[in-house]
């Protein structure tokens, strides 16, 4: 580490920790070092021990500099609660509620989620992705004209609508939360091979993008069904199972009511490449083009603005 | 115990193994005494000695009887493999590809399931509810004539169609499954109350079935939503995720191309009263009406008929 720090930033999610010691500059947030540590759920309240053990190193060096959080961190189970914007939200409503509290010398900032809160409308709730959506809009002038959709598989994937700059309303699916427990606590999966078979992939994709709820419950156990008669490969049920329930997520991401596909020019994908890959390659077959970009950008464009607006 | 033992029936699935001692009268089998014990995916390869240990005080009382298992203990991953019989099956099909062996003196009969294997339709497998149903289709000759759309819901719900006494076509969903693993390992649900609220069950049954696929995979994410909103207590979300994921079942099932519901007068449910009840409520939404067949009578009765068919 050489050089100067400005700030350390932190994406604390209910399963992982990803910090940051930054180095502020005229293009944004500049990464001098990354640590990786425990998530929000596994760390019992020990969170000021957690994160002192963490930036130990930094601390030492660079002093108690300022320290950006989003995600779990900011629940009702996590740190200190920061209370969830409503939409239609815009970067500066989220910058102004932002919480701040000390621990060990540092000032600590809290990124509040956002939430769809209107009794009869689609409810829902983000916790860190805002952070991304921030990001993304703040990459490029274009993004904060006209209207958007985002989508950042995951855990839970969130499909965000965005318009003049504004998320007005957005969508979860507990997709990649269902893989994990299908794959390895269900009948349907015996091989963890984790390599991605592209054409059962498809098979998957296609078997619920196409058609109505009934291939999506009725459809999951034709993962068991196939390896049963000799239809399925064993090592390819897990990308078949990955290819039903990303299509699934899809189909209903294009079916929404709360937007119209056919209006918007392209989807773009906020997350890992691998996954990206998934999602595009099941768009494709829609004939929707996708732009990819990779998280750790758009987490750090949004701590940037955020950064900005409230130091 | 007292009177004559004439067999010993075992319905022996993958996390449960119930066995009943029965005598044979006029009207079918009598149960004498009834047992349980581990299921076929909880004993590694020792599926002798947890059988022997099982029924040690019936054998030693009335010697080596005759024993019938249906179930996952004849599948691929159980004792001995009897093969799955194609669609469109009769009971005399099923009873015809039994499967004989010798245990410790006892003559073990294991009962095929039954498979829909036409390469372009449908495709699905069964095991042991083959019995159940032959156990419906047993109890009145009504059954055997005309169109008749069984539900048994379960770990996996099946539906089956039965025309003029011939098991046609069925469909599975992963049902109870899920709801499992989404109570006990998910973000969805804390409060592990298992009491039902039929308020909260209904309104999710109504999220689902009467909306497309986007309402299960992106509306299971209300069950969290709506308590982090404070529109659902955490007593209240086990209720209401079982009714989205039944709402979602039911809904497939009225949907299924394979049958056409105003084609039947009812929908016979075959299981526990408890979730017999939650399946008719669902059903009545939709102006359905059911009837319930306690499962434990329909498995003794399929027994009685194969018993009588074999032996």
């Amino acid at each position: 580490m050489t050089g100067q720090a400005d700030v350390i930033v932190i994406d604390w999610g209910a399963s992982c920790l990803r910090a940051y010691l930054c180095a502020e500059s005229d293009d944004g947030l500049k990464v001098l070092a990354q640590v990786t540590g425990p998530g929000v759920t596994k760390v019992g309240r020990s969170f000021e021990a957690v994160l002192s053990n963490a930036i130990a190193p930094w601390s030492k060096q660079y002093g108690a500099l300022p320290i950006f959080m989003s995600g779990h961190i900011g629940s009702s189970l996590g740190w200190h609660e920061a209370p969830y914007v409503f939409c239609p939200a815009s970067p500066e409503d989220v910058a102004k509620k932002v919480i701040q509290f000390e621990s060990n010398g540092h000032n600590i900032y809290v990124v509040p989620g956002i939430s769809c809160a209107e009794p009869d409308a689609h409810r829902d709730v983000m916790r860190g992705e805002e952070t991304h959506v921030l990001g993304w809009l703040n990459l490029d002038d274009a993004h904060r004209q006209g209207k958007h959709l985002l989508c950042l598989p995951g855990t839970h994937t969130k499909w965000v609508l965005v318009e003049s700059g504004l998320i007005t309303v957005f969508k979860t699916a507990i997709t990649g939360e269902l893989f994990d427990l299908l794959s390895h606590q269900s009948v349907l999966i015996q091989n963890q091979s984790n390599e991605i078979d592209m054409t059962a992939f498809e098979r998957g994709v296609r078997l619920t993008l196409d058609s109505d709820s009934g291939q999506f419950v009725h459809g999951l156990f034709s993962v068991r069904t196939l390896q049963v008669l000799g239809d399925l490969k064993p090592e390819q049920a897990k990308s078949y199972l990955s290819g039903v329930l990303i299509g699934s997520d899809v189909r209903a991401a294009l079916m929404a009511p709360e937007w119209t596909i056919s209006e918007l020019s392209s989807i773009t994908l906020i997350g890992s490449q691998s996954l990206c890959r998934l999602f595009s390659k099941s768009l494709e077959i829609k004939n929707i083009s996708t732009g990819n970009i990779d998280d750790k950008q758009t987490c750090l464009s949004g701590f940037s603005a955020i950064y900005r607006a409230v130091l």
